[in-house]
């Protein structure tokens, strides 16, 4: 039987990756005030469903789809949590 | 006693607004063969460090640094989790 699952992937540049887009916002954060905040990381967010006999199957596929299109593996970490939903009747 | 926050903040498109940038994802994995992969939605994922003196004023400063500056109220919804971390002495 084909089982769904909802996948939340989390990909964020390595720690040894410079982040200008963080850097940014910390700037833009400290002129509104805000001098209390630190360390400014900007990764992306990706969620999807997919359909795979089993979590390990599913898990397999996801580390291929990270791998070759959703992350950079040169410069980007990237995890995910899987979490089977109901199959709609 | 001032105390440090670890944010990780979760900013995603709202149900009704439509994402062209997960489509064109989507588009690409059905490419490599993942046609098992469906509504694929891309977010963003920000992470900082934030000083505060207890977790309900972090909570406040954050609500208003997502509506500020993170985050598009009008097409956007995002959510966080607040982690206290050990002063580094």
């Amino acid at each position: 039987m084909t089982r769904t699952y909802h996948a939340r992937i989390y990909i964020t540049l390595r720690p040894s990756v410079l982040d200008p887009a963080g850097t940014a916002v910390q700037s833009g954060l400290q002129h509104l005030g805000y001098d209390n905040v630190e360390q400014v990381r900007i990764g992306k967010y990706v969620e999807l469903m997919l359909r795979a006999d089993d979590e390990a199957t599913a898990q397999s596929q996801l580390d291929r789809i990270c791998d070759q299109l959703l992350a950079n593996p040169v410069i980007e970490n990237y995890r995910f949590e899987l979490t089977e939903v109901e199959a709609v009747v």
